[in-house]
């Protein structure tokens, strides 16, 4: 029997018995040998739950019981997840973790402390929650060349953005739903303003190019800002507004983005609503391959961290191509230099005015028909951020830029 | 250096080396060593490529040279691939395809003799060209309880029907232009009838459930009889006509088929257009996962290949679950039983009369509203096809029939 403990008995961490013992004999078989959770580590005690008898409330306890064989790391958070999960790894025990907090900030550091030490450091979970999506890097598309990866990776901004394009709703209604609802925390900073999405895009950026940028050399925008009126232009567009998270790589440079952007119904991206997840993944040889699924939610992602659990205790893992990645600060091109298409939405009375100003302020201008009285819009491109935010003070009253997804 | 054979040295085959040479040392470093191409087997000669001094004619060149450790089978058809892979594994050397009627006939067989025999039989890139689909069954999705497969998985048909609903064009007119285009042969019977397709969804159930089950206990329908009034209509419904492949199983039962099925927009199938693939598998913890990209071409199919060739080689694929399954006449549900809805369109004047027979013939009937002059249309259910083959003689003159994916 391998005996394995839990720290953080939350969402995730709380489904992980519950999968064990729905997998039954399929789970023995895929190890070849029954699993036991032998401890729970969490501040709280669960005098309700059948597994409440396991809790203890001292990392030492599982650090110091050579019976344990691997830690499944569910307590999110950089701190102290990190200094956990690399005190088990010296101790000999695997790690597997649905923490994409500590995978983007320190997966460098917990990747090399599990090769010094013999185990292994898996984080399937950390991205796409039940979507297998760290896996298929590390074999599918190991050894080809990717171009870009583009993911909508926050399950509460896509249900909030389905909500308000199905409902013509405004922003802070869905909002104030989707916290009723449990889908979205009372401070939705880390979902609404693209941080949540940002550290996954930064891991899958790792998996593609082998570098690990810092949190602060990734671009990202928040949704709050997004108005029905926007919504209303993307339908005349045949397209959604997305907060989509983007790594594009090119001639060794890599840019890392997370922003609203308006992406044509053409695009399989659009057609992935409410609370689904999907990355799509380019590279030379296969063209796109996307995957796509629920990206959050209890068994979804603890589902994730039992298939981390099984690889690494059947000895699976350790036939992969273990991804690695080095820490790279500057590896990250300044997102303001990279070049995109704008919708523009301007309050004037004359189109054929702004049409004028804007074709000399911009490589190509179309004038979107069917506009609100007073407003002009228009799809403007191609320009960088940069250059765009000096073309804004030429504009007047500009109402709203979302960035066009190509 | 690792030497390897292709036979067949076609499409799929012949983007073989040049996938190899353009990896180059990735692949050499995902499988440890350098991978040559010693052999290559056809009934041609190829004078003008720069492979062309590999080229024999007699399978026995290949099977008694003890350096070749791999065969790459791209030769399609059931025989004599199944007699050459069964031959290659007997003395030792791996076998990796992307056939998928001889999977589909003797895979059963072929695993069996592969684990017999010590090595491998891997089959990635008979389904989804180059979208990872078999592997994430073996790994991702491993013992997970798999509840349906429901995949776009020809994508000759859905260029077609593609064609057909964006140019509103006749069946016969876009078949003309993908077969002068090269996406279909000249009997194109393989793709439009459906019989690919069956193939490739007989494969997934078997991974899903162990089971292989004999092609006449699938059951296939044409796309031939499509025609753009159906397009209309299911324009209408908010929806895409697409030639759909299911395996079901329920309580132990499998049913499986393929038809061209109504997919309202909702369905991320309804977005798959063109040349592409997808393939969403349901299971009861992860809920919906869907995979996504070029089912078919030179360099996606041959990159799948390559990648099966590297997990042969590397040793990867020893540690993955390998699938096994067994051939079993009588698992599938005879199709004529399984119940489901319909769009029905009828030659009929009175839209209250058509009503009231269907709603005395159906469970539940609804009026699809905007029908072309002389015509009524109804979306019905649900009711078996046994059922619904005897409900049409009672409906006068029917101009057609078309299911609705669920």
């Amino acid at each position: 029997m391998k005996q394995i403990a839990i720290i953080g008995f939350g969402i995730v961490g709380g489904g992980i018995p519950e999968v064990i013992e729905s997998l039954g004999d399929n789970l023995t078989a895929a190890v070849g040998d029954s699993v036991n959770v032998k401890y729970i580590l969490d501040l709280r005690e669960f005098p309700d739950s059948p597994y409440g008898d396991r809790v203890v409330h001292s990392i030492d306890t599982i650090l110091e019981d050579d019976e344990i064989v691997l830690i499944a790391e569910t307590m999110g958070g950089a701190h102290p997840a990190f200094e956990y999960s690399t005190a088990a790894m010296k101790r000999g025990k695997h790690v597997v973790t649905s923490n994409k907090e500590v995978v983007a900030s320190y997966g460098d550091e917990l990747l090399r402390t599990a090769e010094e030490n013999g185990v292994l450091y898996l984080f399937e979970a950390s991205v796409g929650g039940g979507i297998p999506t760290i896996r298929p890097f590390a074999t599918s598309l190991a050894g080809e060349k990717i171009v870009s990866v583009d993911g909508i990776l926050n399950g509460t901004t896509n249900f909030i953005l389905s909500k308000m394009k199905s409902e013509r709703r405004e922003f802070a209604d869905v909002l104030a739903e989707a916290q009723a609802l449990g889908y979205a925390e009372r401070d939705p900073s880390a979902d609404v303003d693209g941080i949540d999405a940002k550290r996954k895009i930064i891991i899958l950026a790792a998996l593609s190019t082998g570098k690990l940028i810092p949190a602060e050399e990734a671009y990202s925008e928040t949704i709050r800002n997004i108005t029905p009126a926007d919504i209303d232009a993307a339908d005349r567009m045949d397209a959604s507004i997305k907060l989509v998270a983007s790594a594009k790589i090119s001639g060794g440079r890599l840019s890392v983005f997370v922003a609203p952007q308006i992406v044509y119904s053409t695009c399989p991206l659009a057609s992935v609503n409410d609370v689904y997840n999907a990355i799509s993944v380019t590279t030379e040889l296969t063209g796109d391959v996307m995957f796509y699924g629920r990206g959050a939610g209890r068994y979804p992602t603890a589902g994730a961290v039992v298939a981390d659990i099984a690889a690494a205790l059947s000895g699976a893992a350790r036939a992969e191509k273990i991804p690695v990645f080095e820490k790279q600060p500057g590896a990250a091109e300044p997102f303001g230099r990279a070049p995109m298409k704008y919708y523009i939405r301007i309050a004037a009375d004359s189109a054929s005015d702004t049409l004028e100003t804007c074709s000399r302020l911009f490589d190509s201008v179309k004038l979107l028909e069917g506009s609100p009285d007073g407003k002009v819009e228009l799809i403007c491109g191609k320009a960088s951020k940069d250059e765009l935010d000096g073309i804004r003070k030429s504009l007047g009253a500009v109402e709203s830029v979302i960035r066009i997804h190509e």
